[in-house]
């Protein structure tokens, strides 16, 4: 019996009550470990970071996936970018429109561990509509334009080879790659603790992107709890989102109700999102 | 410098790192201490349970009050039970309709202490407009009846004193204490670590309130972050709110976006807030 802690920023920390190490390894990437705990399920770390506890990974991966999917017309075509866990995948996989998802993930020993010690999360990789990609998402991108119809991009923290999921020049990237009428969604951090990276990446897809829209979650083991994710398009207002198809989820998060108010920003979290002002 | 830390039901911890204890004595009910910290300002405890920080206390007092007040027509009388650092009572005096406030603390150590160390909540309280009141509110609302047009509960976590006021019969008294057209709201714990006491709130003020709504909002610092509040009137849909009244306020969680999306409450609290299926 032990904590475990992660100590964000020097200013704040989550504590998950552990009962055993299931699994730890440094892979070429990172070091990953598996706990049991005693409250949270199984709890995912990536060097010493919450990654994900099957007692809260259902806010993160309904927010993160349905919402650009019921906003997207007939989604047929999903990449997700990171999420070696399989969580997302699981979640785009309960749209019947799906016939393909490539799940790009840089590190494949999260996928090879999440696969044996968190089946609830990975067992959805071995659906036939799914491709497994262990490679630099940046560099995958690039190599396929005009090729899907929503991008999810569920990335670590912008620090090591993650940074570069959080700039321009990669959501110039994604803007390619999508097809017309194409959609991404991206975490973006915490409004309290990370404000910095909120604005920069809303800037940034700003940039790029003609309709771009925060909402926002509640992640108990996530720094601060309170979560912003980034959804944009070309095309049309993704918070268009198909009501219907949301109750037909069922999600423990994403109810049709849910899938209004998400984008009902507090004021401050509002202006950490809007666009710059200009000179 | 060191690191203060909540455990919480013995599964979840928050850690806040703080870099002096500013002052710390032992009341007739309780642990009273304020600490400096890093990155959050000064930090009340109460028995080793975060109360506030100046970080994200404005998320908590701007939920607790103002969808309430924005709510009622015209609110003049307002009761705080509870709450004696002083922010409700801050927030409830930004609304001008307000002619008389009256926190009902139980613990005046409370209120002095924060009046020394943490001015920027307890500054409030030398409004003209206020009455301090040192009691159990319990008795306090029973000897009150027909006065307030809103109630704003804000209590501590529901063990000790406050138990009692997360039960019925304190709801029952809420209810003969306000006017025609009174509204209430409460503080209800965290959907994630406290689903039974969110359920059982919510039971309790549904078998005396007609009309009974939940909302919820993010404050960092709680277990979970996520956290649940009630609204609940006799006499009108507490969220039909007045918006041009949370547009004057221009507070930094409440703006109108806000007031409309927070009673859209994610599917699984939705299900602990719902009245109960008849058998």
């Amino acid at each position: 019996m032990a904590w475990f802690y992660e100590h964000y920023k020097d200013i704040s920390a989550t504590g998950i009550h552990t009962t055993g190490l299931v699994h730890e390894e440094r892979s070429a990437f990172q070091a990953i470990a598996v706990h049991e705990t005693k409250g949270h399920g199984r709890l995912l770390t990536l060097d010493g970071m919450v990654m994900l506890t099957e007692l809260d990974e259902f806010v993160y991966h309904d927010l993160l996936t349905h919402a650009p999917l019921c906003a997207h017309e007939h989604p047929r075509q999903v990449l997700v970018v990171g999420g070696g866990d399989g969580g997302t995948v699981r979640e785009v996989l309960r749209h019947p429109s799906v016939e393909r998802v490539v799940q790009c993930e840089i590190d494949e020993r999260v996928t090879r561990v999440c696969q044996t010690h968190i089946p609830s999360l990975a067992s959805a990789l071995e659906d036939p509509r799914v491709e497994l990609v262990f490679e630099d998402a940046v560099a995958y991108v690039q190599r396929h334009p005009q090729t899907f119809d929503a991008i999810l991009v569920d990335s670590t923290e912008p620090i090591g080879p993650a940074a570069a999921l959080f700039g321009e020049p990669f959501f110039r990237d994604i803007d390619r790659a999508l097809r017309p009428g194409g959609v991404v969604s991206s975490q973006s951090e915490s409004p309290f603790y990370a404000p910095d990276v909120v604005r920069g990446l809303f800037g940034a897809v700003r940039r790029v992107f003609s309709s771009v829209h925060g909402y926002y979650g509640i992640i108990p083991t996530y720094p601060g709890g309170g979560w912003v994710f980034c959804m944009a398009s070309q095309s049309r207002d993704p918070r268009d989102i198909d009501l219907e198809r949301v109750a037909a989820l069922s999600a423990r998060y994403f109810s049709p109700s849910l899938a209004q108010g998400t984008f009902a920003l507090p004021g401050f979290v509002a202006e950490l999102t809007a666009p710059e002002p200009t000179p």
